[in-house]
């Protein structure tokens, strides 16, 4: 497997690869990675020839006073996993390479991005797009692997490829989830034991409010009421929203008539975490 | 030569260029075609085994009150001369093409598109960046040709292919002038007989600007008042800015020590012609 540290490496090797035709499939991180990012790179090495990991905490995502700083890192871990499901390649960029001296370029998804999380962050999206684009255009990538765990970044790239014409296929896949059913994420690390058993409530939430919508609550307010009502048990637990938006402009819906994301940010102490459900 | 209006015809003649590893340049423009984009298709033509030409008046980089509508299109023209000069492939979208429904993507360069143009027309570049970015993917160009006559545009999309790390190499290629020095536009089909007249004196100042800067004149405001004056004298001309910047940010200077550019809008009439020269 190899390692670099610099976008020209990186190039370097995926030049011949693109000229034997090989395929190349990305999964772009932030590290510290688990069982959801560990499905995302199974999935690609099924599905291409090359595999290429990109593991870098974007700073230009985060806002201000949120985790960039404690944001957990451990890239020897990440490297051993990578190892032992066949990626090729891991590229580890510092901030500097990735947004050299003079950086002015901009990325993002209007509309899209308005709701949801993008209300309490309002950068955070393009901070998404311009980093992504930039990771397709090094990796030349033919698919790129996102969790739907972020399921408005999900929709928001997908968008951003299909409006630039980028040359990738964007595979969304499951989210993965801890045995007792809380989404895998990253930030589960900040948690202490009782946040860890409190954050519990935001997938029995969600859940219930699936089973609501499939036996047949078709409005959205009842179904966004009772979520949040189950998660206000919950004294650890503030709500940030608890949203039903339809999926293609990711506007809220009143009446349920085709698909839906409903999507809820909830912080558990000071952790905040996302969790959703597409029906 | 191939014509084509949709954007799944293009990736189809591309896809088994790239895969022979020809080497692709692309010219993107906006159409009724004179001597500058020509010069553009020619330097394309000696690089590179494939020739693209884009012919696409941008809806999104014209502000409200610009000449959108009265933009001058011949297309059966257009197609002539790059039959003429060994095009391979023109590519004529609509905008529906374009920007399909619910296109919410925005590229742009902050700093460098504040200024000059920027600043009487706020959405321009980030208008042409969209739509460059969009020409890039499609064509899947190696390189492609821009006319330094729009300067800052030049410069902000090197910046961008910098930023996101695009795999193509941008060609900026000098300023083609009628005999009587007046810079080649699509624009100046708009000019009457004595506005034609008129213009004239943008090349004129612009000469005796650099003049004054060879000769060993390194005040910035000394030059632009020089500039100022000799267009001031002509009564159909009205300036929109004469400016004088460095060539990295495209920040205003006051003492030349490093290269610089020199650009000038001016109305001749109701029609806005730019120029400038880089010392």
């Amino acid at each position: 497997m190899k390692i670099t540290k610099t976008v020209e490496e990186v190039k370097r090797f995926v030049k011949p690869w693109k000229k034997e035709g090989l395929s190349i499939g990305l999964v772009p991180t932030m590290g510290f990675l688990h069982e959801g990012h560990a499905s995302l790179i199974k999935r690609a090495r099924e599905e291409n020839d090359i595999v290429i990991v990109s593991d870098f905490v974007n700073p230009i995502q985060f806002g201000v006073g949120e985790d960039l700083e404690s944001y957990p890192r451990d890239f020897e871990a990440d490297c051993q996993l990578c190892r032992d499901l066949g990626v090729d390649l891991i590229f580890n960029p510092s901030p500097e390479e990735m947004y050299l001296d003079g950086f002015h370029t901009h990325v993002g998804v209007d509309v899209l991005s308005k709701g949801l999380c993008g209300k309490t962050r309002p950068i955070h999206f393009n901070g998404v797009c311009t980093v992504v684009s930039k990771l397709f255009n090094i990796a030349e990538a033919d698919r790129a692997y996102f969790g739907q765990k972020d399921a408005q970044q999900l929709c928001i790239v997908k968008r951003m490829v299909r409006d630039l014409n980028f040359n990738i296929e964007i595979v969304g896949c499951p989210i993965i989830r801890e045995n007792d059913g809380l989404a895998k994420s990253s930030r589960n690390t900040y948690l202490s034991f009782d946040e860890r058993k409190a954050a519990l409530i935001i997938n029995k939430a969600l859940t219930t409010g699936k089973s609501l919508l499939l036996s047949g609550v078709h409005d959205a307010d009842k179904i966004k009421e009772e979520v949040t009502k189950i998660i206000e048990t919950e004294p650890l637990a503030k709500i940030d929203y608890v949203e039903i938006v339809e999926t293609n402009e990711l506007q809220p819906v009143k009446q349920i008539t085709g698909e839906i994301l409903c999507a809820v940010a909830v912080y558990i102490g000071k952790t905040r975490l996302i969790d959703n459900f597409f029906a």
